[in-house]
């Protein structure tokens, strides 16, 4: 009740604001609430189909699915796009052609989605049976039955399952758009094209392949990524790039065979404390990073990134409350500055065993995994340089294979270092380009409230590769609830985000040129 | 070939220098050798009996089999000493009177083993069916039948199977050199008892109960605890003492949910990166305890453990080579003066995953187990208390329990610390004492070689407990071979260990009064 009331608070400051929301948005809107029983039941539909990379049939079947959704709402062109690696997952394909549009707007999502483990999910959920619940799972929402005719969904309710978010809200509200724009009336300004990847969860491991084989096909002016959650303040918002990631494993050894920490203990060196000292080297109190020249290759952001920056509503202590912690890593720094820098991560560390299969040991090895993320001007392997060549300068010998006795007579500290093979770049688009600034204009005119514009999103797509092997501009617009549970256990989307994003991406359909 | 040679060669070298083996010693291993294949015929029956912790049929079996070595020797009083504790098994007791004896030496073994996993013993190798080897398994030995009569058993030889050294080894020898004095028309000069524990390798749970019931019974001089590894340089050792032990166990928590270290890498605080900064305060790059006060209660070796301590052989560099490692933790400290010290170790350490399993995630918690040893002068409850003392100088707000919703408002860094409830303090014998002074003599009139004294043992055993329950002193004389890989997979008894073993018993029982 309180929400509604919050949403006609919002419509009400909506008529005296300066905001001026545009007719053909509300047409969009006007055609959604007539018909949203029926986008639901296809919704429904797509989201019983199984999606997980290992699945090929069932992804097989997605594809179908959403060739059939283009066909019905009269795309052309409608075809999979295969990549050369025989039976990888194909990408969906259709154009709208549009007479008197001088550019093209591509638009992607992908239909594949996170492996699920059921057991994980609450109690009358299941990733491939979606349920309607009436608020939040495990926060007083309840399952409800799907509606039958004469009933209204209230837009807090949200369906659980498997992609509803991640990422097949994002194909649905692509194509629910173009739909109401047709049936209302309206028409796009832009020559369309709609591109529905089926392996981003596994990686991207093809969609090389497939820009290279049908660049001619997937030429555009810009590439529109719906993907991802709204800004956790619940504001629509437009992302310019993405932090690039690359990984490090690392393995510290000591003694040939495990030994008795009272005999040998503190004699024998052991490898999980020269580890911790060797990673406690790499931050400072406050969180920065100390390794020489971290911070070198960053390009700065510029004033009007800066300017945006400053203006992304302040979400760090709701976040804060939310997570159960008081400080964040770098004390003075919010999180959109934060997510601006490189990072370096610890995702994982291991050394013998904890808990009740401890044991009084001086382990033989100790191992952690990090995590670097980049942002642009950083190189993912100069990255992984940086950290290798800091780790040489605490005294270490670096090498690639487990040491053998030759090296362990020679050094006194020796470390396997795996470097991750699949790094990748930061990307960013600049928002000053003239179809970022139209891109902008567009989302501010389908909402009342303020659109965040964020430089670069804390996660990693690759992004790089539309710029690699099309020449092309990328500019994500998300529509997922933050808090929508994507790669977990109780993946949803709310059902007011969905309505948001049919307006969002019917807006950019008819942006200005 | 070649280890024979040096047999001889130390022999030849006994008649000439200035030691004077005693006649009494040359006696026992002449009865050894015209019987060790009965002695290793019984060994095997022994070793054959299953010996570890749970299995309380078998130990029952054990006991029994000792009972019968005991009377087939013609000892009194033999018995079981069962604890309060129904189902908790027994020791196995018992004496001899010896006529004009003025003090009483009491032999200290246990029977059981350590927990055994058959899959990673060596091919051919089985915990429960003792098998010989013609030298050491994986370093060209290779199993041989026991031999028929006529032939002869070479000392270089090995016997495999769980607690061949650990610690069926010493209640053999004891119960062989008490045989071998009475079959070679020597005596005893004390009183002697016999004392054969039960669950040793299960951290002695029962062993207080046993002492507090049959204190009457258990009074002596001295108790001889035949357990652990002679010296690294293959000599006899005399050890006065073990180090104490207890244990922390320490959990770092930071967001309440696993957090996508691209959207929240370098914001959220990271609780390995906590943990690995903290327990890199604990130490310097020396290896020493940079915790306040952690040095401060330790009593100072006297100057004869000096002087003792300055003459063990030095093996650190064949340890070095051994283990694969060139340096050790504090570097210009030999082996023999670092367990000296008390010690903290890092058992294990555990946040999220490593290879495989590694996802990019910030973890919620990252936890370490802490071992702490202790040297006299150390309390066990002072000593973590030190190491709490040291987190909360670091900022923490330490607790006992998973962080509440409050706690997590209240305080920027939060860790839960379970302190070990089973520490135990260290325990050491004067080598001054006339009672130690006899058993350094009695063992160097038993070989030509060195003793080494030993003012602590490295590891940990529960020997407060004697002086606690009893008010007695204790002395440990181990006999097997260090790489005897005790409490591990292919455990073995070298045979000349268990030879000398054999003359080292016997020799302490008719030492000096």
């Amino acid at each position: 009740m309180k929400k509604n009331f919050v949403i006609l608070y919002s419509l009400t400051l909506l008529s005296i604001s300066a905001y001026s929301q545009s007719g053909e948005v509300l047409k969009i809107r006007d055609y959604r609430t007539a018909h949203e029983k029926d986008m639901i039941n296809e919704f429904i539909s797509f989201l019983s189909i199984p999606d997980v990379a290992a699945d090929t049939v069932n992804l097989r079947k997605n594809a179908t699915f959403i060739m059939g959704m283009m066909r019905m709402r009269g795309i052309q062109q409608v075809q999979l796009l295969s990549p050369a690696t025989i039976g990888a997952p194909p990408s969906v394909y259709g154009e709208v052609a549009e007479p008197g549009a001088k550019g093209t707007l591509i638009f992607y999502a992908h239909y594949d989605g996170q492996p699920v483990n059921s057991s994980q999910w609450a109690t009358g959920l299941d990733p491939f049976q979606p349920r309607l619940v009436n608020g939040v799972i495990g926060q007083k929402g309840t399952i409800i039955p799907f509606l039958s005719p004469g009933n209204s969904y209230d837009p807090e309710w949200r369906i659980y399952g498997r992609s509803a978010s991640d990422d097949k809200a994002g194909v649905t509200a692509i194509l629910d758009a173009y739909d109401a724009i047709m049936k209302s009336g309206l028409k796009p300004t832009y020559n369309l094209k709609f591109f529905f990847e089926g392996e981003e969860e596994a990686g991207s491991p093809h969609l090389n392949e497939i820009l290279e084989k049908y660049r001619g096909l997937l030429q555009s002016d810009l590439w529109i990524i719906c993907d991802g959650p709204v800004h956790q303040s619940g504001k629509k918002q437009i992302v310019f790039g993405v932090r690039g990631d690359t990984h490090l494993d690392l393995t510290v050894y000591a003694s040939k065979r495990p030994l008795h920490s009272g005999h040998y203990g503190n004699w024998a060196p052991n490898p999980a404390m020269m580890l911790v000292k060797l990673l406690a080297t790499m931050k400072d109190d406050n969180g920065w990073v100390t390794i020489k020249g971290f911070y070198d290759d960053v390009i700065p952001l510029t004033a009007a990134e800066k300017k945006a920056l400053q203006e992304v509503p302040p979400v760090d202590e709701q976040m804060k409350k939310e997570l159960g912690i008081r400080m964040n890593e770098m004390p003075g720094k919010t999180l959109g500055e934060s997510i601006n820098l490189p990072s370096l991560n610890i995702n994982g560390i291991q050394s013998a065993n904890v808990g009740k299969l401890a044991s009084n040991v001086i382990p033989t090895t100790a191992t952690a995994v990090l995590d670097l993320r980049l942002v642009p001007g950083n190189d993912w392997i100069r990255q992984q340089q940086k950290v290798i060549d800091h780790i040489r300068s605490q005294g270490y010998y670096v090498s690639d294979h487990e040491p053998t006795d030759e090296e362990r007579e020679k050094y006194d500290k020796i470390i396997k270092i795996i470097p991750g093979k699949d790094g990748y770049n930061a990307q960013r688009t600049s928002m000053e380009l003239p179809v970022a600034k139209n891109v902008i204009e567009a989302l501010k005119n389908s909402t009342p409230e303020q659109v965040v514009l964020m430089p670069t999103f804390g996660g990693s797509l690759p992004l790089f590769l539309f710029e690699k092997y099309l020449d092309a501009k990328t500019i994500t617009v998300p529509i997922a609830n933050h808090d929508n549970n994507q790669h977990a256990e109780n993946e949803n989307i709310r059902l007011q985000n969905l309505w948001n994003g049919i307006e969002t991406m019917a807006a950019l359909m008819m942006m200005k040129q």
